[in-house]
């Protein structure tokens, strides 16, 4: 178990502390987890980042289905962390149930909407933590907050007890203090059995994302990336998105034009519904990005869908196994607290980030975070992302290309 | 459009009429729709067969995402149809609402849960319906209505809007009179685009499914594979379901061991933790089943789910693109109303149906059952299944081989 640095709550990451053992042993044994506000736990309340709808919402009778994975393999669960509000958002403050400490640069945002996962793991309270990723909300924490993160290939772990959000696009997943922890408890939550796996025969840096980034991110990503394939032996190809989806568009178009009305139409329907039905009381920041999907025609989606899926299968065709994408996993470092005080700023850090974020979720594909990079003092992450369910291949790419001796 | 033959009001199928407008033009002008009772629909309260469940929901603001598809390719939404009690069922009937009339069998159960959608279909209310398909609710009214139903690969279509149900195998799916309409219908869902398919090489009976079928149906179903197969001018393979998974074990265990564990678990926590909150007022029917639901044992969970993930690695590997798969969709034709009676003869259709339609919720497949086979005088479907997300293959395949010229 990880030796805590940093107090519970002095980190403000925790709803609330838990001690739930065990039921099984196995390839958990020994590690801690905390578990992210939109998943269910028997016994507690789930309150998605809201308290509106933590009031309207019987506690859960059961636990989340990858909650029981965990603590079947061996894992204790020491607690419910804080979630952005709907975690819809990348920043990781929340006005109701504040800003998750980010321990290695703690001026500035931990990253959300698994804001408390990452700050849980990073403070040393958790080995690992589960959260969820729709639009970034694993991979933007772990970036921010320098510690490993996995969003799986959609659909391999089950959302059931996970409360809905995007179907389209939601994921569980994990962030850890080191990869090991990682890879222990995601090949749980994968049920990898002694799945085969692809050799590396290809790493791609993907153009769209290097250019998306500040230029500090920009050349500590590319000289990681170098001697990963160097270390690899195997050469670096440097791709375009539109080489490899055969369209005419950028990650930005990608994300601008296509999965962004998916994601906001599906966010509609999920908890949209209930937001109107309820008038909850909303914190300031989710009131004006809910502006946006209130205002959404749902009556133009269908164009972005059918792209959304044209791109999905451009990716399928070009990443076959034993290929690796390469990018910085944000195109920024974490902004300063009160940075995002003006739209243009906030307008800016969505548009960068979830142009580099698009790639994985329109593709359904597993991406990692690693936190090998550093730029003007703060951690940022390295992402690998590799093709539909070879997530195993990327967790073995990872452990042989990535981790020193 | 269908011409009706039987009233609204004799179909016993609908829960509300409504005449939405399509609000574009596209492949499926002229067309009409009605929509499961556990999609959302703006406007109207989505009651999940339950009206303890509707009476605790507001009306929804948006449609579901499918609907909004449908509207937008020009089809017109005719009704909300009825649904089994939370969707928990394949019988049909609803002890609230009704039981949906089975216009080819009047004094036969129609199947369930997407019982309304099937109903309203075969009594030519309405061209296509769209329901949903976890353990069985598309094909197995499908079959016992004797109308078309295409249950498509898990994931291919988005949930956004449908209510929470078994999340690694509930599908959104069509049921329609004439293969054309649910061709065009499930092009629209699928965004199929140009995509581009296989050509037909292979063509497997599947064992497991024929052993499980009464004689009639039995002998009904292989005469029409030798047929399609003679047609295509592709040899027949006869294959059970251990030479298909290289595991040891045939269908009914996969049922029994595998995915119903899976099942009731997710149902557990995505509907589970609500009756328990909620304390409904609960049917019959439902209450003995729910019973099995509560006392299930979510620590036992780990073989089986482990177990499924393996059969799925299986079934991908022996099913690729040119492959299609031949069985009855139901080991039966459908039971006359009030025979299930006794406990043997509930848990023997639930037993031989649900280890049937296994075979492509495990495997995450498309199935599509054609209305083409006949035993006792009574319809029942024909299902042809292919490898996953080879969902227009499978489309093509029943119009080039199961279609009279």
């Amino acid at each position: 178990m990880t030796s805590a640095k940093i107090s519970i709550e002095a980190s403000g990451a925790f709803m609330e502390t838990l001690s739930l053992k065990p039921f099984g042993s196995g390839t958990l044994d020994g590690l801690t987890f905390t578990v992210k506000d939109n998943i269910d736990i028997g016994g507690s309340k789930t309150s998605y980042g809201s308290p509106s709808w933590c009031e309207h919402s019987p506690a859960a009778a059961h636990n989340a289905l990858c909650v029981d994975q965990l603590l079947a393999a061996g894992a204790a669960c020491v607690g419910k962390v804080v979630a952005d509000e709907f975690t819809y958002s990348l920043e990781g403050e929340n006005q109701f149930y504040g800003t998750p400490l980010n321990a290695k640069a703690p001026e500035r945002l931990p990253g959300g909407s698994s804001s408390g996962s990452a700050s849980s793991v990073a403070c040393g309270l958790a080995d690992f933590s589960i959260g969820t990723d729709s639009g970034g909300s694993l991979r933007v924490p772990a970036s921010f907050c320098g510690v490993w993160g996995m969003r799986p290939s959609l659909n391999r772990i089950s959302e059931a007890g996970v409360l809905p959000f995007m179907p389209s696009v939601s994921t569980v997943g994990a962030l850890a203090g080191d990869f090991d922890a990682l890879d222990r408890a995601m090949r749980v939550l994968l049920r990898s059995g002694a799945r085969e796996t692809a050799e590396l025969k290809r790493i791609v840096l993907l153009e769209d994302a290097f250019e998306l980034a500040d230029r500090p991110v920009r050349e500590a990503a590319r000289r990681e990336v170098k001697r990963m394939s160097k270390r690899a032996g195997v050469e670096l190809e440097s791709v375009a998105f539109f080489d490899i989806t055969g369209r005419e568009m950028g990650l930005s178009a990608c994300n601008e034009s296509a999965l962004r009305d998916l994601q906001t139409a599906e966010f509609q329907s999920a908890v949209g519904n209930w937001i109107e039905a309820h008038e909850p009381e909303l914190g300031l920041a989710f009131s004006m990005a809910y502006g946006n999907v209130k205002a959404f025609d749902r009556r133009r989606i269908m164009g972005s869908i059918d792209l959304c899926e044209r791109l999905f299968e451009g990716i399928g065709r070009f990443l076959q196994p034993g290929t690796v994408v390469c990018f910085p996993t944000t195109p920024t470092v974490s902004p300063l607290k009160g940075a995002l005080n003006t739209m243009d700023a906030i307008k800016d850090f969505y548009a960068r980030t979830m142009a580099v974020t698009s790639f994985s979720g329109v593709g359904r594909l597993p991406e990692i975070s690693a936190p090998l990079l550093s730029a003007c003092g703060c951690p940022v992450g390295l992402s690998l992302a590799a093709a539909h369910y070879q997530d195993e291949f990327l967790l073995g790419v990872v452990r042989e290309t990535l981790l020193e001796g």
